[in-house]
């Protein structure tokens, strides 16, 4: 478990929600995503669209989520995330929200490190993560 | 494990996409959440909205979906989606989709049959899945 | 005003939307640009994927949806699209929702037709849009 | 044209993007829907959830967009949001989002000042909006 944590706090809008008034699935990954990339931007100092041109993408393979307490519209919450495992080509970064101080949604992500292949930009290929990366997380 | 099941084709959307070209995680939580309201319909025999009125609604409490192969931009795929067990008050429903025969995305929810209370509809309570209800699945 | 249009048949789902019960903005844009791509695949006779190979890409540069009746939760809708108008390197889809025979939501597309550069991905050139094109429309 | 105007800095998401890199009409009726909640929150001094059961619901009727230059990944954009006209019900919130200065997207929304009918809550009823709102706003 890393210990750099990226935290945020935001208020949760009426687009966020399904019609019974609850945070929909799909704005949760999003909340996830939005979080890691964040989270990488700022243990590696640099700009998500610099991340990409020097480091590679980060393809999510495996995305989990359970729902404690319900989020609901108007809500202020706090995400805080961080990488929870690294392995040698894929990471797991760890995400918790919650309302009040309260645990409401906890998931996490499964990406691989990896970068286009030159001439296929369709493909792309995995790389072992490099030291100097997982480093800067703590 | 039920055995009955929901099937529907469908094709990969612009506006299903991330840059990187690949279906983002936020639409296949989609895909599962309208294949899952399709197959109560098709079980049950009764329209959404209706069932909402007679039967409850059907929070989420837990998801997840892991991608085997990448679903790209102009895809056919199909989605096959069943209910994997019953239990006492919540059930779990399993998702897998394919594309050309090879399973690319499997994933599941895990939901609760539950109604709005009568005197505040921002609270509900969980139930106990009718017998009848479940018989429908086979 | 071309004369080919593209008929589409389905139904309101829970993701689509808002905690009033109303059909989101956002959705109403994804419904039109599903519907163009399916216009452009019937009258050109190609699938999308490759379209944006043979032909270049069409970025939206203005778009506006109107709404005459809610359209809600469960409700069969039928969304009717036709290009309005080309001109020399734009064009404008017009697109039709309608409920139960009247009309719920209208409203429109102006795109682009263009072509990325060839040594900069990220720029993008307006091209004269083909006669042969232009005649598949009808 | 009122004079309060709200103003909020982002960062464009890859979750915002579609597969040409450039940022989703759907997203962009969602940065509208967030600026106009934030501008009534601030105008009125009232959250978002309270707003709904004090003044009611502000359904939208009409909206448009228009790109002058495109907005990509890793853009870091301002949106400024007035309202552009209060008439007997409804109003118009205008919106311009700008990247490093330069005007990037303008639109509108039209919305109806509304209230749910007591008995039947899919119904809406049209109100006149109080002075003491419309003075809020300058």
């Amino acid at each position: 478990m890393t210990s750099f944590i990226l935290r945020r706090q935001f208020t949760i809008d009426f687009g966020h929600c399904d019609p019974a008034g609850d945070v929909a699935a799909r704005r949760v990954f999003e909340f996830f995503d939005t979080s890691t990339w964040m989270l990488f931007e700022a243990a590696l100092g640099v700009e998500r669209q610099h991340f990409i041109a020097t480091h590679g993408i980060l393809p999510l393979v495996d995305v989990r989520a359970a729902t404690r307490r319900p989020v609901r519209f108007g809500n202020h919450v706090e995400i805080a995330s961080r990488v929870a495992q690294f392995r040698r080509s894929s990471f797991e970064v760890e995400h918790r929200i919650t309302h009040c101080g309260d645990l409401a949604i906890e998931g996490s992500e499964t990406r691989v490190w990896a970068v286009k292949d030159k001439d296929d930009p369709t493909k792309i290929h995995a790389r072992a993560i490099p030291e100097d990366v997982i480093a800067r997380f703590g």
